[in-house]
């Protein structure tokens, strides 16, 4: 049912290999299964661990009694987190944004689940065995579970004291606090808030909330490590971010940055959910203290224990005039971020500076807060946050035309940002395509042109029977009404049919994360083969396919000629991070400018041959030759022989690219250039609502995405078909359940992922291109754009086809059926 | 006995690093035994291989019978050279040179103990069981085992046709050649020498032999490949030469170059023995047959049958004044190079052009003839053909000398080659300090300064008494007799005691391989350990701790935070071979460039950071500081921070060092720069012969050697002590002895090695420094000079003490007796 041949086709590229689709270069291998992956390595000799974790979300810990464990047959080791501080040279504290996480549980859990005590053993049985024999005897503390309870004065402290991480630049000012749960305040202020409100016709405020969630990749965390015969640490991570873990580990080992390996194979899905260390610290301690490769695989019901994403709440207060326009906006964000910060409060101080949404608006007052409960801990995830503000303040959108009874399309176009406006950070924006998102989107799944902007319930139309490609106008059309008290009012519309259809549409905008660095090195051989050594994970997102069509147009040769070596942090040189959809933007740079390097070199050292100026050449085929005078050249083997010492020789080139961005000033959120650009996304959908039962069905899906120029257009349909399906997951299911802050839905079975049956309605992914300066062809990023405004736009068309407004995310059907019902 | 302290003392060194001798980077972990090697190497499935042999020097195969072999227990595959040819996309021909080399002899052996088949098996037994088992039957040739009688018009031929290899630029255009044995004919011809000698008051003409050698590393050759899941090749192998392996498989296969894979973890010893390919693309391709790792060892006696020293006859004919100048020289060279070229040609080539020997001779001719033979082919060994044409040219000086009557240090002295002096090839030389070792050796025997230079056989000195560490004359000083006919002529001394001392010096120069090329990589890290990618093998020389030393005295940070990657084409940069004596030089000069350019970028961050300019900034120990006012300054942690992207960033610089040369012409072998710069060295000995059994007893060898700058001074002597030791087995025990081509001594036990005992002369190692002005901080190379000179210097004292003159290598007492008998 997924329609991907939607995206503008790639006949009219000016390029070889950069706007056409050829099948993904790993795709043979990843088929055939012969591809690594962690989870299914294994070295000669290998431990396995199992690990004991807390039954209580908040205690001190009296014992951990590790007898019976021990006794267990082959049983090699058992660990304490009270033998964590007594091992030499050792800091069991990680953390990317504060030193606050300990290997294991030292003194206190924070978390249900949390590990407190860790087993080796000759076999993954042997270990779990020992593990459940582990007793521990606690002493309960009072446990905070709402972020908000927890900013309560007088509230339990989750952590006395924190000291920040220092590893990355932005986080690396972080102030030490104590005796308070709020780890992290990001203030955003412009213009003058309060007169904004007094000088609006109009002033909204409403409530909105998002649950925590998993990621859900098919492949869990998986690790292996070792120590080299030499000391050298040694460590095969499912993890995104391998330049940090190698950090974390020299750090906590007090070993030279060259005394640590980091190696990443293929990625079964990551999402944000493998980012930063999980246990990497603990697995290679253990490889340390048994001299013997440690493997830990996590289970399904482990993950949930180990990261998820950010519940939150939003509120937002919204001047607005009569015509629509949004004068002033308030917005408090309380990011729930569990027992241990993981990278929440960069999340907070991101998605805080993009909190006021993507429109003109002159006066601004945000509060982001991250803060600690006793959960597990929360990081990154697909948006980055972005989905949960994205939901509040495209929900209010439509929240605000209907109490105004305008067009919800026409409302957001009227003052939609654009190239040249600037964004409530004092950025100016350039290429952001939002407009087209929002008009094309709004075309794919029949909303009429901009000229009758008007949101029309077709609930007569039979089911399954699909719209025209273009602008209809409904004869019904209307516009809804403004409703003050959305919880509690129906919208008027009555109960004639027991099921209803709606076109409800959103939108919304992200930051690329900064500041960030991209490096690569590109080394061209004799015949043509060209190796391209980065840092970037391959975690089905194709980033190797995009990199090596960057690096084949520049260097003219075939694609099957470049293969791209596997991130080794001995080998591939430094990249911030895979996520943030910054891949192809930063990484697609620094190897486009290390092919551009190499390519130089070639060019000069033939220019010097052909006796020609090197811009006189082109290099394609393996043969540099005089532009326009093909005949006149010198292949690749000769020119290397006689040039670069050898047909056996390689010419290497580097890239780096580090985008400079204005510091933000911590005191007011502002910043000249606070991101280096922007993804701009939107979202229209149909669905159909039972009244009965209170179901959503979503019908059709519409999803545009800016893509910058689409240098693979298939892979990026594939990408807004991808987080379309996983925004409508999160949208109507997803939800992790906590009972006194124990997950009460560990498993796949009882949290709900969206099947295949729910996951397929007609999805149109829309590759809008707006080409950016500086983007490496004119590329941006993908791989979030489409999961930002899926949820809003579902609730906005079920407020179009039922007149209620769900606020809470998932759209249950109990929800929907409430909110019918106290109608 | 060796005395190792002698070399200059580092005290005055300028620097932090260079000039010291630290302990070995590498030498904990090899004396803890922790480095891999690849005969220890296993791989899970892996194979064996055992090879089948031919019995004949010269035979057409007429079948090869394989049943009985396929039918022994554990048998995987038996492949023969007629396999080969059935083989779609193979290429089975090798060789550096001539692509003369197939992976089993196809149709023709061409030597005893070729290999024609391979057995593949579960176990080394089994494999080693079913070769036994192979049936050859053969239609022999008649052989041709002598390459003067090679040359003959009408010998039979080893081979029909042979085609160019075209793998390295200097060899790329060697002619392809029919209907003869020499495979190359290197040319010298400057002045007019037929009227040198006319003008010449004496013309002498003398023949001189040396005979096949084996390398005899430690560790023999082994190899292990595997074939990915993706279909790429890897392989580990014992190589000095990685790149070079990459290339011939991917050539043997068809394969992109990406797709192939070598690494070389430490070598137990090369020597040459370990360059090109050997059976790498033969155990390639039994990996890729089979789909399973296919691991070779070879034995001690295979070894004998896989690579050796090249036999040589050289006959000088010089034509000199009767005060001792050399005005004309005609030399003829004749190379056994065994039945496949391997790199006979280059050795050809590259002896040839300094043949003429290390004075100024106006008039000289040279022809210099590399010629197939029906023997085990012959390569590259420790000095590349100089010790073979430094016997003959230091053999005939002091022939000369004893001659005209005259000083033989001072006849030496006289017409050595010095600063701005031309060589025979029309190159003027530069820090070249051949007087300087001749002196100092010298000096060091305790023969008399410049002014008193005589040679005094000092019999009458106790056993055991060393002479004074400088200048003394003997009472009794003489000046040796020339002598017309020496090989049968006593010298005069009677045979008044049966053990007799004499002294003797000889020197000899050779140039460094060109054309070559090396790249490296540096990457810095935030915490000053940095990691330097080169492809040079450590084989013991030393390398990684000298590159580490040039790192981090560019770098300014203390040795230990330096890694050395080891070499891997996936990974370490272009790097034409290991071998010659060029690591230092070339590798380190890559290595300072990758260095300074690491530098360059962290020195301008720190320069905006700091608002100063680059120029006036150091770094040193983790800190870029303003020159003179240490506090100004940032550490390398928060400048990464704040300029490179965090903690985990690298700063990685590109060096490339390929000097450039001008080509020698083929037809008069001239060049105005046929070499980057010449290694000097001089050997003084005192030898104690015994009269009545002819053996030659080395009393006390003086070593000296030009080494430009000493990096690492203690490597410097010791790589002296380890030559001269070599050279010293090379000249009294060393050869392999061939019965109608058949190896006759294919054995540790049967080819005599210098013993512990033998090898234990008091060594005294003189680093003599004349640095380079483009050699990293003035360095130059080490590794082969001292093995150029002892085998004359102790045929010369053996002259000196009982005035017989050897001219065949080995001095065995056969050869000493026979001459003094004979005298």
């Amino acid at each position: 049912m997924t329609d991907t041949s939607h995206p503008p086709t790639t006949s009219h590229s000016p390029f070889v290999h950069i706007g056409h689709s050829p099948a993904r270069i790993d795709g043979l291998k990843k088929i055939t299964a012969t591809v690594p992956f962690v989870p299914a390595m294994s070295h000669p000799g290998m431990l396995h661990v199992a690990l004991a974790r807390s039954e209580l979300p908040h205690a001190r810990i009296v014992s951990v009694k590790t007898e019976r464990a021990r006794a267990v047959p082959r049983v090699v080791l058992v660990l304490t987190g009270a033998d964590l501080e007594r091992i030499p040279n050792l800091d069991p504290w990680i953390g990317p944004a504060f030193k606050d996480h300990p290997l294991l549980a030292i003194d206190k859990v924070h978390f249900v689940g949390e590990p407190l005590a860790a087993v080796v053993a000759e076999s993954v049985e042997a270990a779990r065995e020992a593990a459940a024999l582990i007793e521990v005897e606690y002493e309960a503390l009072a446990a905070v579970i709402d972020a908000r309870e927890a900013m309560r004065p007088g509230a339990p402290l989750v952590h006395e004291h924190i000291r920040p991480s220092g590893v990355f630049p932005d986080l690396a000012h972080l102030p030490t606090r104590s005796g308070t749960n709020v780890c992290y305040h990001y203030k955003l202020r412009r213009g003058d808030v309060e007169a904004g409100f007094r000088a609006a016709d109009l002033v909204f405020e409403d409530v909105f909330t998002t649950p925590a969630a998993q990621h859900a990749s098919l492949e869990p965390h998986a690790w292996l490590a070792e120590v080299e015969p030499d000391g050298k640490l040694s460590i095969w991570s499912t993890t995104q971010t391998p330049s940090f873990v190698r950090v974390e580990l020299a750090d906590a080992f007090h070993l030279p940055l060259t005394q640590v390996r980091v190696r990443v194979p293929y990625l079964g899905g990551g999402y944000g959910g493998k980012m930063y260390d999980k246990h990497e610290p603990l697995v290679a301690l253990l490889a340390r203290l048994t001299g013997r490769p440690i493997k830990l695989v996590l289970s399904r019901g482990e993950e949930f224990y180990t990261t998820t994403r950010h519940a939150a709440t939003l509120r937002l207060k919204s001047g607005v005039m009569r015509d629509g326009r949004i004068v002033a906006r308030h917005v408090e964000i309380f990011w729930d971020t569990g027992a241990y910060a993981d990278i929440g409060p960069r999340i907070a101080g991101k998605t805080g500076f993009a909190a006021a949404g993507p429109y003109r608006i002159e006066h601004v007052w945000i509060d982001s807060y991250c803060v600690y409960t006793n959960k597990a801990p929360a990081g990154a995830f697909r948006g980055f946050g972005t989905p949960q503000i994205v939901w509040a303040y495209e929900r209010q959108a439509d929240l605000i035309a209907q109490r105004l009874g305008l067009d919800p399309l026409a409302f957001r176009l009227a003052q939609t940002l654009d190239e040249g406006d600037e964004f409530a950070t004092g950025t100016v924006l350039h290429a952001v395509g939002l407009r087209a998102c929002l008009e094309q989107a709004a075309q794919a799944i029949g909303l009429a042109s901009a000229e009758s902007r008007v949101l029309s319930p077709e609930s007569d139309r039979p089911p399954g029977r699909r719209p025209p490609a273009v602008g209809i106008a409904s004869a019904e059309s209307r516009v809804l009404s403004p409703e003050s008290e959305v919880r509690t009012q129906d919208s008027g519309l009555g109960t004639q049919h027991s099921k209803r259809r709606g076109i409800g549409i959103a939108c919304g905008l992200k930051a690329v994360i900064y500041p960030s660095t991209s490096s690569a090195i590109v080394a061209l051989n004799a015949d043509g083969s060209a190796m391209v050594y980065s840092s970037t994970v391959e975690m089905g997102q194709g980033s190797q396919t995009t990199l090596a069509q960057i690096a084949a147009e520049v260097l003219g040769v075939p694609l099957e000629k470049v293969a791209i070596h596997l991130p080794d942090t001995d080998v591939t040189p430094y990249d911030t991070i895979t996520a943030g959809s910054r891949s192809t933007y930063h990484m697609g740079n620094a190897v486009r400018l290390a092919a551009e390097e190499a390519r130089r070199q070639v060019l000069e050292a033939a220019a010097r041959r052909l006796e020609v100026s090197p811009s006189d050449l082109e290099l394609r085929e393996e043969r540099a030759f005089v532009r326009g005078a093909p005949e006149r050249g010198i292949g690749l083997p000769e020119l290397f022989a006689v040039a670069f010492g050898g047909r056996g020789s390689t010419v290497l080139g580097q890239g780096r690219f580090a985008p400079t961005t204005a510091p933000v000033d911590p005191e007011t959120g502002m910043s000249a250039k606070s991101t280096e650009y922007w993804f701009p996304g939107a979202t229209a959908v149909e669905v159909e609502v039972d009244e009965e039962t209170g179901q959503v069905r979503v019908l059709r899906i519409a999803a545009a995405a800016d893509v910058g120029t689409a240098i693979h257009p298939a892979h990026c349909a594939q990408q807004i078909v991808g987080a379309t399906t996983m925004a409508l997951s999160l949208a109507l299911f997803e939800a992790m359940v906590f009972d006194n802050g124990q997950v009460a839905n560990p498993s796949l079975a009882d949290y709900l992922l969206a099947s295949f049956e729910d996951a397929s309605p007609a999805i149109t992914p829309i590759v809008v291109q707006v080409p950016h300066p500086d983007g490496p062809f004119g590329a941006k990023g993908v791989g979030e754009t489409a999961i930002f405004s899926l949820a809003p736009a579902i609730a906005n068309a079920v407020a179009n086809a039922v007149g209620i407004n769900v606020v809470d995310l998932p759209i249950t059907p109990e929800r929907v059926l409430r909110a019918i019902k106290e109608g």
